[in-house]
C-alpha cells in the first residue's frame, strides 16, 4: 500500500531487461551509441517528426535544461503556483537560467488559464529595462494535481505564448499518464499545439533513472549540449539510459504502463467517491487521487502501513492527502487500501 | 581491442545483479532508503571513519558539486593544467561555484608539485580584494596520465593547502586503481594525508552510473543538498545508484576490478616498451598507457579495428596515444593489439 | 512641473561643492581615503552605534549586494509584491544571489503584514531539500506607495524573521523620506528595531549619484567586499561618492531636504484631495502622491508642460497617477500644477 | 609625488564644471536626456561612424558587461596573463557571463603575441562538447605594462580572432594615452582594425568616474542594456556620467590630458634611464614607467613622501616599481623624484 509517489515502485522489469542487453560489447561514451541513435528514431517516430531528444536521469534536469537553454538571465517564466519548477525544484530554473525569475500564477485543477497568464504577462513592461521580460510559459502534463489539459487548452496557451512571444514548455513527468487519458496522439498534444519543448518522463513511470528533453524545433537546441556537460548532465555511459526510453517507446510500452496507473487512480477515486466522509477534490485523470480523508482514517491507515503524503493542513477533522498509482500498483493494494477506509464492507479474508 | 577509455565497456555483472536485488519492493525516494544507508556505511567502513557520501552519476557532477560546496564564487581552484576539471569539464566548476576560478599549473606526470603550487598561489594577493581569493586545491588521483600520487605527496600538497587555509579537493573517478597501485588503505590516501573532499568513481571501474562525494568533515558538507538538488542531480530512485555503490565496495570488489585493469596496463605498457620506434610516455601505474607510436602502425591499428584516441599531433612520424584497459578488458584483447604493432611476432591463428 | 521621479532633478548645490572640495590633491584610491574614513563616523554618529557602510552609485547595486551577501543561491527572499526588488531591478536580486527566488506577498499600501510574511514562509518547507530555503525578508521604507513603516511594524515583522532565522534587509531609497516623517532616530527605525542591513539612499534625495550599503553587525559584512568588486562596483576615486554621503548626513541635510519634500507631497495632496473628481489613493506620508485623475485632467496636464508616470490603466475616466516631490520641488510647481487641474481656482497671473 | 596610479588625482576642473552645466533644470532618468544623446553623437564623430555607448562608472563594469554581452557561459576568453580582467578584476568576466573561462596567455610587454594566441586556441577543440569554446580574444590599449599595440598588430589579432569565430575586445581604460602615442585616429585602432566592441576610459584620465562601453555593431549590443540594469549599473541621473564624458571628447580635451600624461613618463623615464643602477623595464609608451630601483632609493623615496607601487619582489638589491603619471602631475613632481633618487644632481634649494 505505497501511494507514496510513482517513484516509490522501482523498475519494470523489461526496462532491467533491456540495460542487459544494452551491455554486450563496447560502445562509444558520451551517446555516440547504437542506442542513443534509436532513441532519436523511435522519439520521432512516435512524434510523428524529426525531433531532437537528450536522455537526463531526472526531471528537475530535464526541465531546467529545457528551460536554460530557451530563457535568457533577465527573462521571465510563467508558471502555476503549485507547478514543479516552482515549489520542488529548490530553483533549479533559477541556477540553469542564470538568474530568470518565476512567476507564478494560481488556477484551479493545477491548471494555468489563458485569462490569468495574459494579464499577469501584462504586468512584466516588454522592452522595459527594469523589468525582467517575459520569455516562456511552462505547463505541466499531467498537471500536479492529476488533471490533464486538453489539446484546446494547449493550442490556447501556446496561441498566447507565441503573440507575446514567448516559448512554450512542457512539464512531462507524467506526460505518459496525460496521453493514456487523452488518447490523442502526442503529436497533437505538444508541437501540433504549439509546444516548443517537452520534458518527457520514463523514471516515474518504470524506468530507472531516464527522462529527456524533446525540442521540437532544431533551431531551439542551440547550446543544449554545452549546457548539458556543464551542469554535469552527459552520461558516460549514455546507453543505458538511452536503452531504458527505447525499451520503454517500443510496443508502446510506456502507453501500457501509463493506462494501468490511470486505471488503478480511477477504481481508487470511485471507491472513495463512494465514502462517507471522504471526498475527491479534483478530476482523476491521470495517476494520483486527491482527498480529504477523515483525520481517524488517516491514522488507521498508516498503522496498517499504508503510505501516503498529506497535501495540507487538518481543518475540520479531515486532511488532503495524495494517494498516487503507478505502473506496480496492483488491484490488491487497491482493495486493502479501501478496506480500512470502509471496514464496514470487508468480506472475510480481505482486508490488510 | 577498444582503449578508447574505461567507459567503453558497459556494466559489471554483479553490478547489474545489484540492480536486480534492489527492485525489491517499495522504498522512499531521493536516498531515503535502505540501500543508501547502507552506502554510508560501506563508505565509513572503507575509510575507516565516519564520512558523508552523496551519490551522484557522473564524475563532473561529483567534481563541480564538492567544488561548488567548498569554494566562493570569488575563490580560485588551483589544479593541473590537464585536470580533467580544467579541460574536460566545459567550465563545470564555474558553474557551480557561481564564478571561480581556475588557476591551472604545469607539472610532470600529470602531477602538481608544491613548489608550483605555492607560486602561483602567491601570484594571488590574500585579502586583496581585486583578486580572486585563493579556496581550494584539486588533484586527480589516479591522474590523467595514469600516474599516481604517492601518500608523501599528498601530504606535502595538503600541507600547504592548510597553511594557506585551502580546501584539498581529491579528483578519485580513478581511485580504485591508485589504490590497487599503492597498496595503502584508502583512508592512508585521503584523510589521513589531509585530504578534504574526494570524488569517489565507480562509473569508469564496472558501474552503469554511479560516483560518489566523499566528504571527510561533517561541517563542510553545509549546503551540499540544496546545491545538489539545484542542480538536477537530487535521483528520485536513488536506491538504484547507492546499489552500485555498495555492490562494488562489497568484498573488495571496486580494488580486485581496478587490480585487473591496472595488470592488463602494465602487461600492454611491457609489451609495447620492447618495441622498436615506440616510445612510452608516463610511468604505467593506473589503467591507461600513454605511448608514441608510428603513423603507420596507428594506421594499421585502426584498420584492424582497435579504439583509442589520440593525445597529441604526429610529430615525426610518431603520434602519443592513450590506451585506456578496464575492468572488462582480456588479455587476448592485449595480445591482439601487440600483434598488430609487432607484427613479426605473430603466429599463425593469432592477429585481429 | 516634473513629478515623474525624485531623480529627475539634478544635484544639490551643497553637494556639488562638496565634489569640489573632495578634488583637493591626491588620495589613495577604492576607498582608501579621508572621506571614506569620515563617513564611517558620521554613518556611525548618525545610528548611534559602529556601522559598516559601503558607498555604491545605484539603489539597485545597494540592495542586491546586501542581499548577496546575506542570501545563499538556494534561498528565498519575502517582499512586496510591488517592491523595487520584484519589479523595477530586472531580476538583480537573483543576479547577485546567484539565483535565490523572490517570494512577492501583496499587502495594502505597500505594506507587508507579519500575518501574510508568516503564511508565505510556512509554504516553504524549511529543512526540505526540494525547496527553497526562507532567508531573508526585505522592506522598503518608505515604501513605494509613500507610506511609512510604522516602528513598531518593523518591529513584528524582524520579530517574525529572527523567529524563522532571516534576516532583515530595509531598502531605503527614500529612508530620509521615511525619517523626516515618522520623527524617530534612524536607529529605533532600523537596527534597534531589528534590521539587519540598509539600503541607505542618497541618491533621489538630491546627490548625484550615493547610496550605501549600511551593515548593523560586522560578522554579515563577510565576503561583501569580493561581491561589490567583482560586480564592478568598487569605485576607483571612492571619494567622490563618499564626499556626497558626508555632505547629506553632516548638519542633519538629508533629513532637511527629505522634510522639504514631503511638505510639498502633503501639500499637493491636500489640494488634490479638495477637487472634485479627484480622489488620493494611499497615505501621503513621504515625497509621493497617488491619486486618481480624470484622464480629460491628465491630458491637461501633460499639454501644459506637467511630467508624472501613469500608475495603472484608465478605468471609468480616471487614471491612477504617480507625483512625486523632490528636494528640489518648490511651492510654485505645486501651485502651477493645481491650477491645471482645477483651473476655476486660478487667479489671474496664475498657472502654466 | 603621488605615482601610485591614474587615479590618485581627481578631477579635472573642467569636468567638475561640466557637472555644474549638468544640473541646471530637470531631465529623464536612466539615460533619456539630452546629455546622453550627444554622448552619441560626440563618441560617432570621434570615430568616425555610427556607435552605441553605453556609460557606466567603473572599468571593471565596462569589461565585465562587455565581455559578458559576447561571451555564453561555456566560452574561454583569451587575453594576457597579467591583464587586468585576469588580475584585478577579482573573477568579475566570469561573473558577468555566467561562468565563461578566462584563458591567460604570456606575452613580452604586456601584449599577445598572434602565435601564441593561435596555440592557446587550438588547445581548445572547437565544439567538443567536453571544452570551454573559444569566444573572445581581449587585449589592453594601452597595456598593463605601458606599452601600445600597434595598429597592425592589432590588425593581426583580429583577424585570428575572426578566423576562429571570436569577437575582439579592447580594454581602453588608457585608450587616450594609446592614441595619444600612436597618433593614429581612433578609427584605426579599434574598428577599422577589426575591434568589435571597446571599453572606453575617462576616469583614469580625468574624469569623476565615467567610462563606456563602446559598440561598434548594433547586432552585437543584443540584451545589454538588461545585464546592465540588472548588474546595478544603470545610472538614475546618468547625464551626470555622460557630461562627462562629452567634456572629454569635445575639443580633444581627452587627448590633450594624455598628451600631457604621456609626456611626463616619457620625461621621468629618460632622467631615470640615465642613472646608475636603475634599470627602465618597458618601453614607456603610455603614462607608466617600469623601472627597477635600487631598494635604498625606493626607501629614500618613500620617506620623502613619494607615493608607488612595487610590481615584484626585491633580488639582487633591486626591485621593479611602477610609476604612473596623470593628467595632473606636473614637471616640479618629476623634479622633485629625480633629485631624491639622484640626490648629486640637486642644487640647493630643490628636493622634497
Amino acid at each position: 500500500m505505497n501511494f507514496s509517489s510513482d517513484n516509490a515502485y522501482g523498475v519494470a522489469p523489461e526496462i532491467l531487461e533491456a540495460l542487459q542487453e544494452a551491455n554486450l560489447g563496447a560502445a562509444g561514451g558520451y551517446g555516440d551509441d547504437e542506442l542513443t541513435a534509436r532513441l532519436q528514431t523511435e522519439m520521432s517516430r512516435v512524434f510523428e517528426r524529426d525531433v531532437i531528444a537528450f536522455p537526463v536521469v531526472t526531471g528537475t534536469a530535464a526541465n531546467a535544461l529545457a528551460l536554460g537553454t530557451l530563457v535568457p538571465p533577465h527573462g521571465a517564466i510563467f508558471c502555476h503556483s503549485e507547478a514543479h519548477i516552482a515549489v520542488d525544484e529548490c530553483g533549479a530554473p533559477a541556477f540553469f537560467t542564470h538568474g530568470a525569475r518565476l512567476a507564478p500564477i494560481k488556477g484551479g485543477g493545477g491548471k494555468l488559464d489563458p485569462c490569468s497568464v495574459e494579464e499577469e504577462i501584462s504586468r512584466f513592461g516588454k522592452g522595459v529595462v527594469h523589468h525582467s521580460q517575459p520569455a516562456a510559459i511552462s505547463i505541466t502534463e499531467a498537471t500536479e494535481f492529476g488533471t490533464c489539459y486538453r489539446v484546446r487548452e494547449i493550442e490556447a496557451l501556446a496561441a498566447l505564448a507565441k503573440r507575446h512571444g514567448l516559448k512554450l514548455h512542457m512539464d512531462g513527468a507524467r506526460f505518459a499518464n496525460a496521453i493514456a487519458y487523452l488518447g490523442c496522439t502526442p503529436a497533437d498534444a505538444t508541437w501540433r499545439a504549439g509546444v516548443d519543448v517537452l520534458s518527457f518522463g520514463a523514471t516515474k513511470n518504470g524506468a530507472l533513472g531516464a527522462d529527456a528533453v524533446v525540442f521540437f524545433h532544431q533551431e531551439d537546441t542551440r547550446d543544449f549540449e554545452y549546457r548539458r556537460k556543464k551542469s554535469g548532465h552527459l552520461i558516460s555511459k549514455m546507453r543505458f539510459v538511452s536503452a531504458q526510453l527505447v525499451c520503454a517507446l517500443e510496443e508502446g510500452r510506456w502507453l501500457a504502463r501509463a493506462a494501468h496507473a490511470n486505471a488503478l487512480a480511477r477504481l481508487l477515486a470511485g471507491e472513495l467517491a463512494g465514502t462517507a466522509g471522504v471526498e475527491v477534490a479534483h478530476a482523476v485523470e491521470a495517476n494520483s487521487v486527491f482527498a480529504y480523508l477523515p483525520d481517524e482514517t488517516i491514522v488507521r491507515l498508516r498503522a496498517r502501513g499504508a503510505r501516503f503524503y498529506d497535501w495540507g493542513q487538518s481543518s475540520g477533522g479531515r486532511t488532503l492527502v495524495r494517494l498516487v498509482t503507478s505502473f506496480a500498483t496492483c488491484e490488491t493494494d487497491i482493495e486493502r487500501f479501501v478496506a480500512v477506509v470502509r471496514p464496514e464492507l470487508v468480506k472475510s479474508g480481505r482486508g490488510a
